[in-house]
């Protein structure tokens, strides 16, 4: 099956059949305009942006309305920052690891090599001084910083060939953005990134030896199994990646305490459904991956070592900038704790249960 | 520190003074009664019900309001599900297996042994057929059923001396709720259910020999390391409880779409916020847990052998009534393909962060 039919076949994923609806805004709505790095129908993340669009109207009984912009609908997949904080957009939906060149704290946002799960950043965010932390950030952008969607642990990626030590990054044209990139660009890697809906063709053109995106619902709507076979199902770079639904803040400003309150619960109701709706449905995914000759496998320790004594180099470099600084202390402080009795309980616990029941 | 003096230096937790405000109902205002099952201040537990509170009043703009009864202002602890089923209130926070004399399927809609982290049971919730089947049960009893909250992995629970083997079950006076309960029967134990406000007293007087409640955070709160000092830190019987928030069915049929909205995604970003809360702080409370000379410990791989062939009696026994098995089998299903992915990413992440990292 080639990908048109692919994706044809497949059509636009969970989150749109379930929830799709026309957005007809009355005629005292609010609407903002929200740009996206997500191509329509891009498993996970136009799935988080369309729950979000979704609650907003249905929680604000159609008084606030968000007009979803696919890229180059207004601006292009990167461009959605700069359109927000200027105030051409009222607000975006993207990962905050693409905007390091604006700020390299905004890696924390999304993710960071060795960095926290899923839970894990979600409890640094509203437990433990992320979001403060995040609206600082957002000061010098003139953004309101919001979390809407998580991708889970992200893959190792999709390679033409195993790697069978960390030599073999070396000279390889792989897509990774965010620190995650910066570490591979340490081990020799030639790193770029590249928006979502120019992977595919990147890929088959041989422009990129490999490429890591999301996991494998996503990965396999967007179809890297056509042209690559070997899977790694856990990577370094992204082990809880966060998705941001970042708002003007005139804009923010402006709303009604009870629109802010729809957005702001909104975004995390988005998280709780789009990350459920992910791990529940790449256990599936994986398995017509294996179907279809895919390969899967996980890196090796001493491949592990390397990733880890470059994620450090990359992670000291930035230490320079105060505020960088500031938000990793927050972030690891928070995650000594979070990890701490997570692995006492949950952790513990999953490894009884696959002792005892076997599975 | 006595109980009584730790309760005011400790007030009523997070949610409460972060989110406290009266609940001003407008004019127009629709103002829903919620019957709890948690003393008012109970860490977690009536965390969550406060979250859910709070967020309802703020995205209905006051337009619908929760009136919050504590046990025994309305009904008991335990009367609450019947008190909503017949009209008598509008809406529980509770956990739905202390209902499973009503129908022992309940257990799934908080935790059953051997059974899904707080993860895995959203994923099943929200995208394995978990909530088409809570709303099937709650057409018995004319409830419409929400997921709003949940403890994470609950601890293996305190005792007065350690356990060595399965055999220091038999005879054991023990507080445990839940098929969880049942599965101590088998192994002999003297088994409980008293409502969490009525615990601290029962322990103290040896009422109880052990008891589990939650977990470091809101153990710490009840105060249980005064009257026992040795505390398993995982448990088999409730690997991540969902907490309900289930409305009568006629008032759930009466209310507008807006507010059926606002309820529905309040419950997730509810079990978003508290959940996050809980494992923010379970460390640093197990930490002062220490310092006040509580030993943590874990059940030996024995010990948990019997846990499981108990478990597995238990959940055949009630394999008789079909609705149960019909739940059941959609929860299992569910869990293999969550876990299995799970264990590949975020499972085979973590064991590497701390191989490289060291902690």
């Amino acid at each position: 099956m080639d990908r048109r039919s692919f994706l044809r076949a497949s059509t636009v994923g969970a989150a749109a059949t379930t929830l799709a609806a026309p957005a007809i805004a009355g005629s005292h709505a609010r609407t903002l305009t929200m740009v996206t790095s997500w191509p329509r129908g891009f498993a996970v993340l136009d799935d988080a942006a369309t729950y979000f669009e979704t609650m907003v109207r249905e929680l604000s009984d159609g008084s606030l309305v968000i007009d979803k912009k696919a890229p180059g609908e207004l601006v292009g997949a990167f461009e959605v920052f700069d359109a927000v904080s200027s105030g051409q957009a009222d607000l975006y939906h993207s990962a905050d690891y693409y905007f390091i060149g604006q700020h390299p704290g905004y890696a924390y946002f999304t993710a960071v090599p060795f960095g926290g799960t899923a839970q894990e950043v979600t409890n640094w965010y509203y437990h433990g001084g992320g979001e403060q932390l995040h609206d600082e950030l957002g000061q010098i952008f003139n953004l309101k910083g919001l979390l809407a969607g998580n991708s889970g642990s992200q893959s190792g990626g999709w390679f033409r060939k195993e790697i069978t030590s960390a030599d073999d990054f070396n000279g390889l044209k792989f897509r990774m953005p965010g620190l995650g990139g910066q570490v591979l660009g340490k081990m020799g890697a030639s790193v770029q990134n590249i928006p979502g809906g120019e992977l595919y063709q990147a890929l088959s053109s041989g422009a990129l030896d490999g490429l890591e995106w999301v996991g494998p619902m996503a990965d396999e709507r967007a179809g890297f199994q056509e042209v690559a076979k070997v899977y790694y199902t856990a990577g370094f770079h992204e082990p809880g990646s966060a998705l941001a639904a970042s708002v003007n803040l005139d804009v923010w400003n402006e709303l009604s305490d009870a629109h802010k309150a729809i957005l702001r619960y909104a975004s995390m109701a988005t998280t709780h459904l789009q990350l459920a709706e992910t791990l529940a449905n790449n256990g599936a995914a994986l398995a017509r991956l294996q179907a279809q000759g895919v390969k899967t496998l996980q890196f090796s320790d001493d491949v592990w070592d390397a990733f880890g004594a470059a994620s450090k180099e990359v992670m000291d470099e930035n230490m320079g900038d105060e505020l960088f600084a500031k938000i990793r202390a927050s972030f690891e402080a928070s995650l000594a704790q979070s990890s701490s009795w997570i692995q006492k309980s949950d952790g513990y616990y999953v490894e009884q249960r696959v002792r005892v029941l076997g599975g």
